[in-house]
């Protein structure tokens, strides 16, 4: 199957969106619109895939996916990085989200002074046969206890600097400085160069 | 490569244990001696495989293996599944282990009142270009501290059904009832069966 181009003025980029998580796709929604880009999610499992970075893991499953799947597409795969847990859960976050969630890692930081946490998000585009894998980072820190009702994943516990609420008690901020905001916004730059 | 036959009455037969782990070597060739079975350790790295269980685990890995080397050899997953933990760190249990050790499952398990857990080994044969998987299975408890100081691991933390030590404490107890000495014991069996 061929590419769409939608390359006329106007008419935004259709991306697929490679995920099984609806929030991710909404929160990288309103990055891309106003960068004229449209994503349509698309399910695609690539959990069986483990890598030291999710730099490793996006870039191999946009491998895997793209020889299933011909088309354009945008996938990501993000994680947060303890620094008192070894980087903990890291590459594991999903998983262990799934498991302990965000009390698993308030009781395991109990005690801890160092409480510096790091969220990483890397975006793999495919466009046009070609792949390129972006990064974006966020530091914060571990809070002591679970705050606010937005987003989600880790997002309670997960503070980011400069800010004195969690990623979960204000998403405006979130939308500004989170990992995947960061690294969205780069591709939205790239893309807007392409056309 | 053919694989060696090693079928003369007397004559150990000889197999690849695929493992970056010594202690697992030295645990199973324990066992099988006395089934005159011989284990030389090789190394091939499988850490990228993830799954359910540590049976989908020891297959996929043993289907890897089998791609690269030709001779007969065992191979095997194990993990250590908490109940109270909703089955963690299971197939994650040697990563989990590098990142927050004895101490993160511990201090998980804080308040905890159920401390049920499962020891699982699966055990993968290429015997002759055949595959079989065998599993063993210890049901036990987590302490409440680390006790002892042989075995690897998760040892210290695990108490077994029917002591009142841990497997790190016991190592004599444990050879006995052990996920993996039963794993290996039945496949012992199955080997002298075959010869």
């Amino acid at each position: 199957m061929k590419p769409k181009s939608n390359k006329k003025p106007g008419k935004p980029l259709v991306l697929r969106f490679v995920t099984s998580n609806p929030h991710k796709v909404e929160e990288a929604q309103n990055i891309l619109k106003g960068y004229g880009i449209k994503l349509i999610q698309k399910d695609v499992n690539c959990d069986e895939i483990r890598a030291e970075d999710v730099s490793q893991v996006a870039y191999a499953c946009a491998m895997l996916v793209s020889k299933k799947f011909k088309g354009n597409f945008v996938l990501e795969d993000s994680g947060l990085f303890v620094k008192a847990l070894n980087g903990f859960p890291g590459v594991y976050s999903k998983v262990a989200y799934g498991k302990i969630g965000t009390g698993g890692i308030l009781r395991l930081m109990r005690g801890c002074s160092d409480r510096s946490a790091q969220f990483r998000c890397s975006v793999a585009l495919m466009l046009g046969g070609r792949m390129r894998v972006i990064t974006g980072i966020c530091n914060g820190t571990i809070t002591h206890a679970a705050k606010g009702k937005g987003g989600f994943g880790y997002d309670p516990v997960f503070k980011p600097h400069g800010s004195k609420k969690t990623f979960a008690e204000d998403l405006v901020y979130k939308s500004r400085v989170s990992h995947r905001s960061r690294a969205f916004r780069v591709l939205g730059r790239l893309l807007a160069k392409k056309r």
